[in-house]
């Protein structure tokens, strides 16, 4: 990653650590005074203590004077600590005394007004983790302490495919009768945006598993998981699993979870293509790091609907997006503590999770097929029925996930 | 806007609506018959109805049967309910009883198992608004209804300019004493990035009234905000105020804020380069939408520190930018309840950021001088004290705004 403006949201793929110390001098918080310490031990309001002015520092500049007993050197905050001083005091608690003398009305203790040379890091101090996005903070820090170039994870590949004999590209103008336009592919590439991969549209594939398998195979080379937006029908789901299954070990994970919207999911991983390492570690950019390309290609199957397919791939799916990517921690999502406005029933031993409005602290659940896309629009979140509940009263304090 | 994938958290400019209703059909939500719901009052397991299956309805394609009072058409999940028919069966309900016949055993009201050709949205309908972050299911609404292109606010331009004799730009090498590497304008430009603007580097202006003025009067022009980490020392502090006054009215809005750390923040507009247009209304993308040119020009004067720079451009300046880019709902950011884990003194009459690390829902507050950027690295995230308060004690539960 060469340019720290690129890097912001990646995941270094190894800690960073400072090579020298940092603010590498010692520098004044306040605009005051570099003195020593001791010669203000006891001075008061009404017994001031007396300085000579023996200079000043400039800005990004070495000091050319030195603190001596009984002396003292005008500092800017932010300026290098001359030697001899070991604290600054504030400007407030001084005044000129005569010109060149300025009293002091407070003591300071050795340290006081000034960061150390290393206090913001030590050298071979960890100042970035790996594992963890890079935050405009992180940015900063690195600016601060030259590092202009990071070694990141590549961004993971992640191939998009929908299935289904209705399904046709959004821009197409004039539906005929039983076609949909492919909502799916749309939000799920924006989904694995955020998760910090490399959406890639692998295109609208029939319900035909022949094609299917054909178009799976020719991704696999090129891609670190694959998501497909599976046939919604009974027969399309199963074809599915039975195409992934022909890719190859380790095979189907599992094949419908307890989740509503969302059972007919399929979690898999497959074969990678035979022999060759992926496209993605030989066409890497410089400085990226990719993991070995032998690895099985995860495979998730989503339900046909698209409202399901993105409850779902919000789930579980960014989740494995940011662990391909090398994400261990996955950042904060928004959230809010909200009261339930009406009763929510639930089946016990399946994960329910329904859209929400919230306003004024009171999340109102939003109902609709779970072919209904205008219920996630309108939705502020949603909010997850454990597994063990058999639903939640109206009044009980839930917590909603935010949409960003 | 002319990709829907380029559009994920613009902000559009003005609400998008259907033109067409969707999904555009009657649709089936489930697999199994299209019936009369009346052909199928009073049925149960005991005394199931039979029905005469007519036909069955394909993927994306018309019905070639029509649904008359004792029969029923296969349906496949997202298939087009065929013309007679006012409800769907599930298949789990049915059996066959002979080939070509249906028993039924529990009965359908009509509308069961479908949606209408305009639930998901009607004509004229707002699918989604304006002045709100387009989300990933917004994308996934917008490819439903056959939106590719969608009028969008320009991103706001920030300039950012780094001042002070002491600052180096941070691939410098090796620093002079004194000398320090541009931490803040790497962290801003990223702020600026997530607040949905794009930032330009102005660079680093040197301690010099007369060079900061032909600076910022040389980026009014292409700037929609200017931003100006200042100089750290009271001196520099007011020179920079000084020279924001005399870019023109409407001037200055205030230069001192009741923020700890973030007083020395300036806030003031300027007259926008003279009589021209702004360049990002020339210059704008095909189908940005972009301000008139002549409103002033806001300039946000944050402390010289990086940490209190960034911890005021948070607070304040990310608003700004979304409010100059059109954005009037900021999206929700990540929070969470934790408990105090010891006392922390405040002042009346001060907002106090502590930044904190979050563990176990306990908030331990980090401390250190407000030049120090490894505080901001290491915190999980901040609280405010209110300006009312005085301080809070531990074990109080807090809300702590997390750092995505």
């Amino acid at each position: 990653m060469q340019l720290l403006g690129q890097a912001l949201r990646r995941i270094p793929a190894e800690p960073v650590v400072a090579t020298r110390p940092l603010p590498g001098f010692a520098r004044s918080t306040v605009d005051g005074y570099a003195v020593r310490a001791a010669d203000t031990y006891g001075v008061s309001e009404g017994l001031p203590g007396y300085l000579t002015v023996t200079g000043a520092v400039l800005m990004g500049a070495e000091p050319t004077a030195t603190v001596k007993p009984g002396t003292a050197v005008a500092m800017p905050t932010g300026g290098v600590l001359p030697p001899g001083a070991d604290a600054v005091v504030m400007i407030e608690y001084t005044a000129e005394a005569m010109p060149g003398t300025i009293e002091v009305v407070r003591p300071v203790a050795p340290g006081e007004g000034v960061v150390r040379a290393d206090e913001d890091a030590r050298v071979g101090q960890q100042i970035i983790p790996n594992g963890r996005v890079l935050r405009p903070q992180d940015l900063g820090m690195l600016a601060a302490a030259g590092v202009t170039s990071v070694r990141v994870h590549a961004r993971p590949v992640v191939t998009i495919f929908s299935t289904g004999d209705e399904v046709v590209p959004p821009q197409t103008e004039t539906l005929r009768p039983g076609q949909v336009r492919d909502a799916t592919a749309a939000a799920l590439a924006a989904l694995v945006a955020d998760a910090g991969g490399t959406p890639v549209h692998g295109g609208i594939v029939p319900d035909d598993p022949a094609a299917l398998e054909e178009a799976l195979r020719g991704a696999l080379a090129a891609s670190d998981l694959i998501v497909i937006s599976a046939g919604s029908s009974v027969g399309a789901r199963d074809e599915t699993a039975n195409v992934v299954a022909r890719l190859g070990p380790p095979g189907i994970w599992c094949h419908g979870l307890a989740i509503k919207p969302g059972k007919p999911t399929l979690l898999a991983e497959c074969a990678p293509a035979s022999g060759q390492p992926r496209a993605s570690v030989d066409q890497g950019v410089p400085g990226e790091h990719h993991a070995p390309g032998e690895s099985p290609i995860p495979v998730i199957g989503l339900p046909g609907n698209p409202r399901s397919a993105l409850v779902v791939f919000r789930l579980i799916g960014m989740d494995l997006v940011r662990l391909v990517g090398g994400c261990t921690a996955a950042p904060p999502e928004p959230s809010a503590r909200a009261r339930l406005a009406r009763d929510l029933p639930s089946v016990t031993g399946r994960l329910d999770v329904v859209q929400v409005e919230v306003s004024s602290g009171v999340a109102t659940p939003l109902f609709g097929a779970s072919a209904l896309l205008s219920v996630l629009t309108a939705a502020d979140g949603y909010l997850v029925i454990p597994e063990e509940a058999t639903g939640l009263d109206a009044g009980t304090d839930v917590d909603v996930t935010l949409y960003r």
